[in-house]
């Protein structure tokens, strides 16, 4: 494991314009970036952000992309392209055709409930050296739930890249407190009266 | 809406060399492409795809690509990436967060139940040239809902691309005899006795 503990503080200018520019404040510190992220996707934002993830990770050998369907996809699709490597991504059902798996628990936050997901491990194997990636940190429930599948693998985590991170919630100072390499594009510090205040 | 109804038999070579070499057929008319579609993704092929998708569409203005999370996200991506145009997604379940929505019902072949999909009127608009991009077509009940949210909305539907296609099950033959252009990568005419048999 990687263990640059650095904290990135820098924001990546093309996604902090149009966070500020297209994003949505909604009270309860929700940040809505459907037009550009969650619900339509501009590719060439989603370009420029892999290539910051690639410039970011240039120091680390990265054999294998791992996500979480279905939001974390995109990103990871377009990163692997660049890389050269494949994408897995970890299921939130155990699909009937499919045995042979690696599963965990992740709580969700948003749903108060445990779920189960599940990868192959065809897919994921020891000594692979994988760059998880997802469009947001939060409490890092997910983030923790691909270190355990890592860990039954007997994989190597590189680190972890998110598009938008909420560092009013737990989940970075705590993937960084256990010495992983986590590097988040934006690095949101409040949302309070609906109000986006950046990390500087 | 494009009238070109020729149905396109070719099967495009590197698709259908995997298909046979990490394809697995199992009982009741099931291909598994987890190790390079649906559960790992290999963004070489991905991209290869795309690029005859490309082609393929090479005579229609498009100014859109929509899909159905989660499956055909990859896809879609790489393709909009290549066109250089907006992705959609359309949604599963309806966020919290979102209003403004077109819905509508598809009926699930495998679950043999109804589940409701949406998208926001924000990003599927009036005179928009969308083509549709999902991984499998085979009874067509998902591309049933994006025409029908595609009316709503009074878009216009370019076409619809599929990787793998089971012209055993009728979503093909229905789509074609609509009118509507659509080009698989792979027509799959049996998959009888575990056997995989493309179209000629």
């Amino acid at each position: 494991m990687d263990i640059d503990t650095k904290l990135d503080t820098i924001n990546f200018p093309p996604l902090k314009e149009r966070i500020l520019k297209n994003g949505i404040c909604l009270e309860g510190g929700i940040l809505k970036v459907d037009s550009f992220i969650n619900h339509q996707i501009d590719p060439n934002l989603l370009k420029e952000m892999s290539i910051e993830i690639v410039k970011r990770f240039a120091n680390s050998k990265i054999d294998k992309i791992i996500t979480i369907e279905a939001s974390g996809i995109a990103p990871a699709i377009m990163l692997a392209f660049f890389l050269n490597v494949n994408v897995v991504f970890v299921k939130k059902k155990k699909p009937a055709t499919m045995d042979n798996m690696l599963t965990t628990t992740v709580y969700s936050f948003t749903k108060k409930t445990n779920y189960d997901v599940c990868v192959s491990k065809d897919f994921l194997a020891k000594g692979d050296n994988v760059l998880f990636v997802d469009d947001f940190l939060a409490n890092g429930h997910a983030a923790n739930g691909i270190i355990d599948l890592i860990n039954q693998a007997q994989a190597n985590l590189v680190g972890m890249a998110f598009l938008i991170e909420k560092s009013f919630q737990e989940g970075g100072k705590k993937l960084r407190e256990m010495g992983i390499k986590v590097e988040s594009l934006a690095i949101i510090d409040s949302l309070d009266n609906c109000e986006i205040k950046f990390k500087e």
